[in-house]
């Protein structure tokens, strides 16, 4: 093994997949595997294209749930801060040391809402989002309480059909309700269009784009109609990041698959018609699995299932090769087409995984990669952070 | 709250969803809760079957990677030991007290066998699976150098497509091979049909596991003219363990989703054509989940999505209820249907997962639950030991 001098085997493949200096070779499997080089261009992209449009990139960390990609992102991708879903992810963050974060999301639950109230004192900006007015005053009750302010967004159902309000007369009447009320601060509108980003070609992406841009718009001026500013006008993602920057609308970015990549994002197309995973983005994200079983001549067991990925959004791509196929899955396998027996025993493969979100929340590891040799070790730090 | 004298709402909601003593009603969400009185009486109940036709049950630590859980199939049930598919979750088993621990699936990576050749160490009765002759060097080698004994079981593929030997040819020559290495016993043969548990009739299973138990018995023949006997014949899971109990072949029993069961388990027939989660196994397990958004008249939003689950075999099912349905899920929310508008903002809801295995090691804990109240919480001991 290419391992330091310190290195013993059984460090590794009980709490955690690898150690810095390892081989890549070496690695535990299955596990997941960052290209710290595809990692860094990602986030340097998306920065640079922010900044060049003007807009602030709030980055998506319920996407990665790292405290330690969150922070890459910030020096090198120059994002304000992050947005999460759950008010014991965005803990994660606060206490990991991001300064500006918002709870991209509903928080209804009494405890929950006793938590995200304590959370400025762990010295963050706290965000959070609303589309009933009933829990504006639970908001409120719960800063008073606690001594701390927490700033609000309304929420508009821009198309993905799930929360927030419809209307700009619900978005105003909650605004005004915000406005009002102790230990809340008024911050402006969450519009994240989420069914559209997956649709394949651009001209449809930007067909339901458009349509969130307008509602969006009318909702700005009938805030503005009442004196009300927004600080933020926040959505985007990875499928239509362009077409919010352009809108003269939104003023604040919310991407996350763009810094890892994914199968399924992968195969959505640029203005051009390429995939965006040919050119626009790197896939950065792998699991690393090994083959473990070759009994059948042209079929290769490998040990990454179900309980190493999420298939919901498709199953992985084997990347860089062509002569291989994951065909299918149980909780502990992977069935591999190989033709023409190219795999053996032993050999490993590096998946695209279908959709990153879910995946990585299976993992407790992500394991950076440079030049054949494991650079950093860095915890899922949000892993499992649901409530 | 009703919850003990002591309960602070900030102890519950970051590591952990809930304390004993808490009502159910202040559960954070979501989190996976076991209902115990229908845990035990599953446990009870096919440890009482496998008593009763002469079995060795030897549970199936995959699905729930719990220790608690596998020590109340001790207690209760008269479990054997347990098995698991990875080196690292067998670790978990070991150190947890368990003391014969079966991981019934191939161990080829370098680092895994050294540690696999160091488990017995920790003092249990360690088994693994071979389908590979090269694979028996390797195991011999490391159980010498570590001074320890493997038992050693060939795997048979009698029907799943997977992983194991096809020919009784190949069972005796690796067996044999077992038989001579040093520090390895041969200790029988792994045969489980995993590809037919889940088909929905009876007959069509039985007529699948027919196949199978020719297949084994025709190796234990094969065995014993060479004068090799099996102590172990197992395999059997929750769709098939009466047929593997009246084969006169098997004689260990592997079974993991009855305690739990789910909703893909549940809606298999049992010999008299009724779901077998009407009476023959209790539901036991059920993702707790919090309405947290309502803005539509005929739709709730609950916190449970993809990151709370698995839904490789379909989506949960809403328990105890008709009149609402859980339509689909993005990464944090699920979309109910509340065609009556039954539904309001924190309301709770029990779903039975689509598939409990790779759903239970999405969460790190699990509730249990008895008359409304919080008796235990307990690890999801091998949550992520994957390797």
């Amino acid at each position: 093994m290419n391992a330091p001098a310190n290195f013993d085997a059984y460090d590794v493949g009980y709490d955690i997949p690898a150690v810095p200096g390892m081989a890549e070779a070496d690695i535990q499997t299955p596990c997941l595997v960052l290209d710290l080089d595809a990692l860094e261009a990602n986030i340097r992209k998306m920065g640079d294209y922010a900044r060049a449009h003007g807009m602030r990139h709030r980055v998506h960390g319920k996407m990665h749930k790292s405290v330690d990609v969150a922070r890459l992102q910030e020096t090198l991708g120059g994002a304000c801060g992050v947005c999460c879903q759950k008010v014991s992810e965005a803990e994660v963050f606060a206490r990991g040391g991001i300064k500006d974060v918002m709870v991209s999301n509903q928080v209804t639950d009494p405890a929950k809402i006793d938590r995200l109230a304590r959370m400025p004192t762990l010295g963050a900006r706290v965000l959070v989002c609303v589309d009933d007015p009933a829990n504006v005053a639970d908001l409120s009750a719960a800063a008073v309480k606690h001594g701390t302010q927490l700033e609000a967004l309304v929420e508009i159902d821009c198309g993905a059909g799930r929360c927030g309000v419809s209307t700009t007369q619900d978005v105003v009447r909650i605004a005004q309700m915000i406005d009002a009320a102790a230990g809340l601060k008024f911050a402006g509108i969450q519009a994240y269009q989420g069914a559209m980003q997956h649709l394949d070609r651009y001209e449809d992406r930007k067909a339901r784009l458009d349509i969130a841009v307008a509602q969006v718009a009318d909702a700005v001026q009938g805030l503005k109609a009442v004196g009300l500013e927004c600080d933020i006008v926040g959505g985007g993602g990875t499928g239509s990041y362009y077409f919010e920057s352009a809108s003269g609308v939104y003023n604040e970015l919310q991407c996350g698959s763009y810094a890892f990549m994914d199968a399924d994002y992968g195969r959505i197309l640029d203005r051009e018609g390429k995939r965006i995973d040919q050119g626009e983005w790197q896939n950065a994200l792998f699991i690393l699995t090994t083959v473990m079983s070759h009994t059948k001549a042209d079929k290769a067991i490998v040990d990454a299932g179900l309980k190493a990925q999420s298939v919901d959004s498709g199953l992985p791509m084997v990347f860089g090769r062509d002569d291989v196929i994951y065909l299918k899955c149980s909780d502990e396998h992977g069935v591999v087409a190989d033709p023409n027996g190219a795999l053996k025993v032993n050999d490993k493969l590096r998946l695209v995984p279908g959709h990153c979100d879910p995946t990585c929340n299976v993992h407790d590891w992500y394991v950076g990669v440079r030049g054949g040799v494991v650079e950093s070790v860095w915890p899922v730090s949000a892993r499992g952070k649901a409530y």
